[in-house]
């Protein structure tokens, strides 16, 4: 366990840059703090399209059922009245969205769905519901970049519990954070498709997680955005399955239908729906209401199921493609997941090996890109350092190999220098 | 000039709830005292589909352009294969907003474009990005109450002034503040179509409240979602126009295309732009990227100089019809503005009615909502306490006589009690 300043990790590697200029506006106190890292600028750099990319947790543009989308967008604007009128939160779409739930093995109701504009914006919300300035948070050492970012405005105090490559989060050390006096505002948890880990929680692991929330009244909050994007028959049931009070989930349209609908939702208590609502009002009064409706009428259709079986054929291949050129173009004492779900290879280096100073390389001389695995940790951790994030799913099958050919010679450019 | 506390007026003349059950989550301090008033509870009434409404600044349904822009999202999920995935902001929709802004009489660069998800989630962002815990700003009087709610997570020190109902916001009053030691992080001000006062800043005050930014440092956010609603010849300039760095513009696409695209933009110094990615960045990382395209798409073939003119004639139309029926049916001693721009009446009853108290009786009895003046305004504020704003857009012409009939009845009814 480690407590860690307010500075998300990915950002404490570099000293915060000097003002180029007298710096005229009075900016919010975390916002003058808050800078574009030297690894943010290399990311940019990473999203020109002459690179080739494994960086980003991007669907396969291929897969986008932009023909059905456009059918439904279509007949909602032609149909209906108030497809252009700002409304109440879309009910048909909370509906079918506990219809879809009861694929992660998860019962609800109507009213206790939430929709978002995607699930960044489900991680935002429940932070300004949750946290006080300078609150507590518990996450994993490695977690999701957008947490770090949805929690930065609260300068909040981050305790971490460490993971298992092979089971996930350590409950135990968590019990040991809690009945030690901590007191976070929440417990962040990703049991499926884990970003960046790819690592599934352990079914013991899960039960224990959710007595602890309940006992200790502290709520975990699920990010499950991967979870239905699994690559085994019998996906275990989301941590949610196991309690409707003290799990807060989130989820999103964003990787099974398309990121550009900005759509997803929560499913919270009841009770905290009124509050969430005022939060939302103040941050961008509703979402995209044509989004709502036209998924709705997209899902109505029936297209999602076989949507969903294409990705997951599909990302599954590419996921075998991409361990297969891993094991025949990285070096001995490299380490891998195989993930069970989600868009993500969490890969180990043998160590020494600095996976920041492979970026550079790599986007530089070889034109690939990636995510170091510090971005994801506490600053100084050895293994996050020299790990990295690759995705499978963005690029095609031809580039896969392509591009683990390429990552494979910059590491050897790495080792030369 | 008055120095009111956190709670925005709209929710101070009820005493907070007390909880009906034990209170077993801990929210955020700000978020256990925001409750939806008695008032916000008539809203919801009002909003019911049987009530004739005049409550919210809705566009009329009937002038959405749903062909139109049927046409133009079909053809970018027919055309281009990144419609459905993340992106970065649009940059021809941000080139086509520079277009645009010269019908406000404003000078911009692309690189001063900032797309947001709607004008609220501009004020949301920009009071995220200058706004500190418990700090100052400066708003009139009798103002939009989505800027209330957009700094209320903040629980700052809201100053404020005065406002004429021919000329608009008190300048001297304002010099008088901020001469005197007020240091706030903005002034808030809407120079037309002004919410919900519907009034036009006077020339000279717009000149002079620019200088006033300028001179004491402190940015204006100018909200002017209605500034494209004119109903006169030469249609003054945005303040944006008096001065490139002080004053951050906030537009959007929901009252002139349509609110359900959420869709919005805000022209601040280039400079910023940064930091406000950042802050965009984890509230949803982007906004409707599809919208964004399509409403780029809709703009490019020319259709919003037609759907302008079709909005500003009718809702002209409406406007006149809503005074004549004023003047026919309501007593005596009634005031109103008659708006250059935006789309609402702001109406003053003979003192000593109380519009809270007229709004129950003309929901429940009359089945017509508007919303009191008290909502806008400092608790207790005599003037605001007789007033009332009505819409004048969203009704047809046929309920527009019918619903100031209604209301009339409710007057009398209310004399009675």
């Amino acid at each position: 366990m480690k407590i860690i300043a307010a500075t998300p990790a990915s950002q404490a590697h570099t000293p915060p840059t000097v003002p180029p200029r007298e710096e005229i506006f009075a900016l919010a106190d975390w916002v003058r703090l808050a800078e574009r890292t030297s690894l943010g600028k290399m990311l940019d750099i990473g999203a020109r399209p002459e690179i080739l990319s494994f960086a980003l947790g991007l669907p396969a543009p291929e897969l986008f059922p932009a023909q059905d989308y456009a059918t439904a967008v279509t007949q909602v604007l032609h149909r209906d009245a108030l497809a252009l009128q700002l409304g109440p939160p879309y009910r048909p779409l909370k509906q079918l969205i506990v219809k879809l739930m009861e694929q992660r093995g998860v019962e609800c109701r109507e009213g206790q769905v939430f929709l978002t504009s995607g699930a960044q914006q489900g991680l935002s919300l429940l932070a300004r519901l949750l946290l006080n300035q300078r609150g507590q948070v518990i996450i994993e050492e490695t977690a999701y970049t957008g947490l770090h970012m949805a929690i930065q405005p609260f300068q909040p105090k981050v305790l971490t519990v460490s993971s298992d490559a092979e089971t996930g989060m350590d409950v135990e050390e968590l019990e040991r954070l809690l009945a030690g006096g901590a007191r976070p505002a929440f417990i962040f948890a990703m049991s499926d498709g884990h970003n960046p880990l790819g690592v599934s929680l352990a079914q013991a692991k899960r039960e224990r997680l959710v007595e602890l929330a309940r006992s200790f009244r502290v709520p975990i909050i699920e990010d499950d955005v991967y979870g239905l994007i699994s690559y085994q028959d019998n996906m275990p049931a989301a941590l949610r399955a196991l309690d409707e009070r003290w799990v807060f989930y989130v989820g999103s349209f964003s990787k099974i239908i398309g990121p550009a609908l900005r759509t997803g939702w929560m499913i919270v208590p009841a009770e905290l729906i009124p509050k969430l609502a005022i939060i939302k009002d103040l941050s961008d009064i509703d979402t995209c209401t044509l989004s709502q409706r036209a998924i709705a009428a997209y899902l109505d259709m029936g297209h999602l199921p076989a949507q969903l079986a294409a990705i997951r054929s599909e990302y599954k291949e590419r996921r075998d493609l991409m361990i297969g050129a891993l094991k025949k173009h990285f070096p001995e004492g490299t380490k891998w997941s195989v993930p069970a779900g989600g868009v993500f290879l969490w890969v180990t280096l043998p160590a020494g090996v600095d996976t920041i100073d492979l970026l550079k390389i790599a986007v530089e001389r070889e034109q690939v890109a990636f995510i170091p695995g510090a971005a994801f940790g506490v600053a100084g951790d050895s293994v996050a350092k020299s790990s990295l994030r690759l995705n499978f799913t963005y690029c095609s099958r031809e580039l896969i190999e392509e591009g683990i050919m390429r990552l494979s010679r910059a590491l050897k450019e790495l080792e030369v220098n």
